[in-house]
This record gives structure tokens, sequence and C-alpha cells, in this order.
């Protein structure tokens, strides 16, 4: 299916007027940056980037979407022919999906003809907008989490759609597992569930109910203890389940002190191995809460997938380069830096990260290994280490290579095997932040960004 | 496609369970309903019905969804077997689509075998909780806006597919048209827009810029001037498209004071029709602050598509009857009301609510009128009037059929009629609500709720 009308009609009157201008064959540069985080966060995560280059590939104009655009006059006929055989031929460098990233530094980077490049900001946008948002929100409760695992069920609390994609971008940041099917089918990850509520509302009475789950899933199952009474459920569920019952479930009520009383009723009834999973408007601080509470597992709903108060993560995509020459919007407000930048995430003695670097990017040397620019050798980091303009050992290059003349530089980039391997890099690259990073209270970002921007009066 | 996987994980082994134990044919009524509107949110805003609607005729298990589902042992055979003829035969009854709601109140009656309508609880929800999250947002921003158009464009900061649902829902609500191509397609909404900072960026200077956006869109096109210095911008404007220039476009600094000086030089340069569009991070309250600078419309983005602080509107699905009897949970926190409900709109002499009744529903009798039960009679609506245990005159009933026996009552409920039809209905449902409801400021809901439960202990 076609997702190259999942864009703004904008894109394509720019296109149509680039066209008649000559502006749509420049050589161009967008990036993809975020101006801050939201309040109190730490660091971001770069999501999404698998899921973006799968619909990069479906970013083709059919005649059903040329048809719709010809009709309602947002295109003329010049334009409709090039649509026709458009399909991006560029270049895509960005940051590893789940790299953690901070504010002011390019994590996208597409380079290509005007004209290729600006139809897609809108699909760039809103793929690394969303997911981004949920990844960075999730990061935190598998933080606040521990070695407890956490579920992800807040499918129901977003677009139907959306609920797919940010049970892909939980699973990348730990989570476990997923109650979205979709997710499952589609990208791998492992899914889980038992039952509602309704389940035993159904029957008439909790014990048949818990009989019947017993029956078809096997005693290894997870009983939803609190419809009713929750000492009368838990006894209800060891009856039904024999001590080998695998978990209950609790929804509802103070989750800390029923996780207590239920573990100490477990127990008494010889069931020792029971887990006990809580779920029921959890986010990231009330998972911090509970961690001296005898609870084995999280499910995360709508904080989750709502990006815990952040449910977009800020991106945009700004011009920042055209036929080699640095460009940059100056009115009042929203400022950017032109050209184009690499990120180098420096990291000191011990392993650990001490700033993300920022520094130009000779134009339109695309081949070369990024090197700094002359500006930057006047940089320190703060904390003394000078930027002495050369890439050191030590440094981590944040943007690789993506997409080459619009082809993926990788399969393993997408699909299932994109996942897994975001999820094995932001393992990784989370052990390499700064202590405090994973705390959940409110705090400033963990790294410094040290920019050294292509624009003459930019300095630091 | 099917969206049979749009859902939860448990929802499948529930219909496993209850496979065996006979609980799958139960009769069965579920709910959908929020326990509370947004903090200061004067009411919600039925939205998605449509969506949702059409995604159920598609919610059907095929050799992919069965296959996934067996080999990944969520179902057993026999629940293969049931999958493999399953299609939803039951009846849907709802809010219609624009709708004003109020917490505690039934917005979606789903009546079927147990089986068949608990396997559609996420995606009832999924698009009910999105959707309606987002109209409610727009609705409030429409009526900050007065008399001026608001335009959809966010669709760069949420999901790409909840970017064409978001589109959707804001058009519904009164937003003139939206940047996002595929509602166009899709749902017949109209679509508008004409550059970014990019393409002035892309060109040598603004002039030529806007030279070739007029060369291509005509003078009637909207400019956006904010690239480098405002009133230069504005003069290079009329300089490009003389005095018939359509618009122009502020997207940063202070709003009010740009539009101002804006009018005055556009005045000043002869382009009296010219008018001046404003965007930048807009919401409901920054709307309603530039109520009295000369703003002819309103681009509204990232607060809109994420619901202005609400991104998902809170709504459960709960199993309120079985088999003719009410159920209900019982245990600590989230209560719910048992037995199949109706819901009356009470109209004053003046034609304006005075409240929303929640009165039982006889069990099963699916062929009457709704008729209140006994225990309603005692109820009296705040200011006076009693509940007299009649459905009044002036009563309007909110629960209207949507689907029977698995079809839809009208085929204008779905694709863009039903996004006509929902636009006209929330149009007029909003003159009756009181006075006040349409205030942005922080407030309580706009109408009391009466009760009147089946459950033998509520009462009021």
């Amino acid at each position: 299916m076609s997702t190259a009308l999942l864009t703004d009609h904008y894109e394509l009157t720019m296109l149509r007027a680039a066209l008649r201008s000559g502006a749509a064959e420049r050589r161009a540069v967008f990036e993809v940056f975020t101006r801050s985080l939201p309040a109190g966060r730490r660091f971001g995560v770069m999501a999404g980037t698998g899921r973006l280059l799968a619909a990069l590939a479906d970013f083709r104009f059919g005649p059903a979407e040329i048809d719709h655009l010809s009709a309602t006059g947002v295109v003329d006929p010049d334009t409709a022919d090039w649509l026709a055989s458009y399909q991006f031929r560029g270049d895509v460098d960005g940051f590893a999906e789940g790299e953690p990233f901070l504010p002011d530094t390019p994590v996208l980077v597409v380079e290509g003809t005007f004209a290729e490049c600006v139809l897609l900001e809108t699909l760039v946008l809103s793929v690394l907008n969303h997911d981004s948002a949920i990844a960075a929100a999730g990061s935190r409760m598998v933080a606040a989490a521990g070695d407890r695992p956490c579920i992800e069920m807040g499918g129901r609390r977003t677009h139907e759609q959306a609920a797919v994609a940010a049970a892909r971008a939980a699973c990348l940041v730990g989570f476990t597992a997923t109650s979205n099917l979709e997710a499952a089918r589609r990208y791998g990850v492992p899914s889980a569930g038992t039952s509602a509520h309704a389940f035993t509302l159904a029957h008439h009475d909790e014990a048949a109910a818990f009989a019947a789950q017993v029956a078809a899933l096997g005693a290894g199952t997870t009983l939803l203890v609190d419809t009713y009474d929750i000492p009368t459920g838990i006894a209800n569920a060891v009856a039904a389940a024999g001590s080998e019952l695998g978990a209950i479930r609790i929804d509802s009520g103070d989750l800390a002190g029923g996780a207590r009383a239920a573990r100490t009723q477990l127990d008494q009834l010889g069931a020792e191995s029971t887990r006990i999973i809580v779920t029921g408007d959890l986010d990231e601080h009330s998972i911090a809460r509970l961690a001296s509470a005898p609870v084995d597992g999280y499910g995360v709903g709508t904080s989750l997938v709502t990006g815990s108060g952040a449910p977009t993560a800020g991106f945009v995509y700004k011009l920042v380069e055209v036929d080699g020459e640095p460009v940059v919007k100056t009115s009042v407000g929203k400022r950017s830096r032109g050209g184009r930048k690499d990120v180098l995430r420096r990291l000191g003695p011990d392993g650990l990260a001490v700033a993300d670097l920022v520094i130009p990017r000779a134009p339109l040397d695309r081949s070369a290994a990024p090197r700094p620019a002359a500006g930057a050798s006047a940089a320190r980091v703060p904390g003394g280490e000078a930027l002495d303009g050369a890439v050191g050992r030590r440094d981590r290059h944040l943007l690789v290579p993506l997409m080459r003349g619009g082809q993926l530089v990788a399969d393993t980039l997408v699909g299932a095997a994109g996942v897994a391997r975001a999820r094995e890099h932001h393992r990784l690259a989370l052990e390499s932040l700064p202590a405090g990073a994973r705390e959940v209270s409110f705090g400033r970002p963990c790294l410094p960004v040290v920019v050294a921007a292509a624009e003459p009066r930019t300095s630091f």
C-alpha cells in the first residue's frame, strides 16, 4: 500500500512550484532534530527508524494517488508526470534505532534533490515523533522496574495502528512482551495476556471462571483476582490452579498494599512460586514507588502509549544546506543551525559519555569520514577536555548510514530484525550514559551538547 | 485488510476458555463509558464511530491471522475453527458521532454473545479513545476561534495513520481543512497548504521564492513571510503577488503583535483583502488570546493531535449484563454500574439541556422503546424538575441504533458521508448545551448526569 499520501498538501505545492523555478533539482540536506526534551527528561530515544525505512520503500505515487491529487487540483499535469516516476534515490544517515539523544543534535539526515527530500517531511516526522515519544517514556519505565519485567498493554488507549507501533517501540527499550497481537505478527514481539474482569463476570461465580481458565490455559496462567474481594479471589485462584499457579494479577486499589497482602496469603497457601503482576494506570513514577513491594511484573498502558505526558518527541525537519551552502531561517523565534553536521559522542576514560559534539561536516563530501571543521578547535567539553578538532579514539559516530541511493544499507534495519537490533543497541548505549541518566526523578539532560555550527556568527 | 489482530492477546485466551466453559454463548451487553473528563473540560465529543463501524466489517480472521495465532499457541484448534467462521452478528447502539457526552454515561452499547463481543474490546476502545480525544480538544479550538477558520496541520506530530484519523476528527468538530492528503482522499476533508520555510531557503532569495510560488500557484496563494525579516517578507510578498495576494502566514514570534504590524503594513501596501494566517504551537488558549488581533485563520498542529493535554479519552469497555442479569465488578477502586442502560438528554423549555439521565433498560427488551425503570421515579434534576419515570416530550434519546445483526443500519454512517453527518450533528448538538459550555477556561462538566442504575444498592 502506498504511503505517499501520508503527507501534507504543502509538500506537493512546494514541489509544483520548485519544478517550475528550478529549485527542484538543487542538492539539499534536511536534518531532523528536537529543540528540547520534555521537561525533566534526561535523554530522548531514537525510535521508528525501521518503520520509517520500510515506509520510504512504499512512498510511491501510483495512479490512485495521482488521480486524487490531480482531481483536487493539488498538482498540475507536469507535477503529476514527475510524481509517476518518483522514488526516493537519495541518502539517509541517522542515529541507530534505540540510540539515546539530546536536543539540538541531528538524529536523521536526508540528502538528495530538494524535490525528492521535501516530499518526505511529514512521513519522517510522523514516524519518528510518535515512536520516539513512546520509546523515551518506556525506557524510563524499564529503568524504574529494574529486573522486573514490563508488559506493554496500552493499545486500547491509542489509535489502533499507533498501538502496533507503540508496542514495537516499547519492545525496543526493554519491555518483555506486549498485549498487541498485530505487533507480535508484524515485528516478532512476544505477546501475552490471559483474561479481563469480563471473563469472571461472564461465569456464575469466580471459582467457575478460574476453573474454566485453568482448564483451557493450564495452571501456569495468570488469574485476575480483583473482580470481587481480593483475598477471596486469591483463595479461589489457588483452589483452582493449585500451588503451581503461574501468577495473579491485581488491577485496582492500593497496589503496594495489595501486593504485600497477596504475597503473604499466597505463601501461606503454599503458592510461593506464584508471581504477582500489577496493572492499572502505572507510569514510571508509580513503578518506582512499587520497588519495595513484592511485585513480579508490571503491565503498563495509558502512560506508555501517550509518552507519559509527552506524546510527541518534538522533532522538526529543516533544510540546512542547498547546493553545498548552509541555509538557515533567521527571523525571531524558533532557530536552527545551517550546514550539514555530524555528531560524535565523546567517551571519557571510564567509558562513560561526557558530551555529544555537533560539528560541521564538509558539504557534499559524501565519501569521506566525518571530520570536524576548524571552528571546532576552540571548544571545550564542560569538565575540561579540549575538543582538539580531531575525531578521538573514544569518539563514537552517532550518525550511521541507513540508505544510499534510495536503497537500504542493510535488510536487518527493518522488520523483526530491526527491532531486535534496536533493542540490543539501546541496552548497550544506556551503559555508556553518565550515572543518574536513568533516574526517573525530574532532572536535566544527562549530557552537554557542544555545537560548532557552520554559521560564521555562531561560536561558543 | 483484516483488522482482527488489532486487538489484545487476552481476548483470544478469554475466547478459548469461554468456548470450553460454555460462557461463550451467553448473551452479553458491553458498555463503553468514561469515568471522568480531562480536568477542566466541559464535555467530551463522541468521535470515531464511522471508522469503528467500518473496521468492524473487516474484523474477520483469515488464514494469515489464524496461522499466526495457532503457530504462537495463542489459540487451540477448536478456537481456530471458531474464528474461521467468526463475524460479528450482534447489535451496536451508540451516541451519534459528534455528540457531546458527559462521564458515567454509556456512549456505545455492544450486544451479542459473550464470545463475539469480548473480541471487540481493544478495537472499539482504540478507535473511540483516540478520535474522541482529538475531537474534544478540537471543538474547544473551534469555539475559541469564533468565526475564523481553523486548519488542521498536526499530522507530523503523531503516528502517520493516527494523523489521518485526527484530521477526520478535527473536521467533524468544525475545522475547515486539513493539511493531510490521505484524510482528503479517504474522507473528503478539504486539504490545504502552500509552502514551508524550506521552500524559501531553497531559492536564492525570498523574492525569487515568492515569485516562483506565485507563478505556480497564483496570486491567491498564501506566502510564508517569516523566514528572514517579517516586514521585508511582507513587502516581498506584495511585490510578488500584488494587492490580490491571498494570504500571508506567520509561524513564529509574537503572533498578536506580528499580526497587528502585518495588517497595518498590508493595508498601507493596498493589500487590504490579503488575509493573515497564524501558526506555531497554537492551542485553544492561545487562539482565545488572539481573538482581538487581526487574524483571519489559525493553523493548529501539535496540541490538536495530542488532545491538548488529554491524548486519550479514557473510555473503558465493561460487561454489564449476562443472560439478562446485571453484572458488576465490586472490589475496591474503579467501579462501574451493572445492567444495560439508556441515556436521555433532558431539554428545558428554552431548548437547552438541563441534564443527562442514565436509566436502566429492561434487559434484552430489544424491540421496545427505552423505558425508565421504577428506580428512576425518585430522581430530580438539579434545579427542580422531577424525573417522573416517563420519557418526556423534550427528552432526546442519545443512544441510537448503529448495527443490527452485524449490519450497518445506514451506509451514511461511514466514509465521507459519515464525516459530513457527524459534522452537522456536532454543530446542532452544541446549540442545545447550556451557556458557558464552550468556554475554554477551566470549568466543570456542563451538564449534571443523573444515574438510576439497575443495582439494587445504588440510589440517588
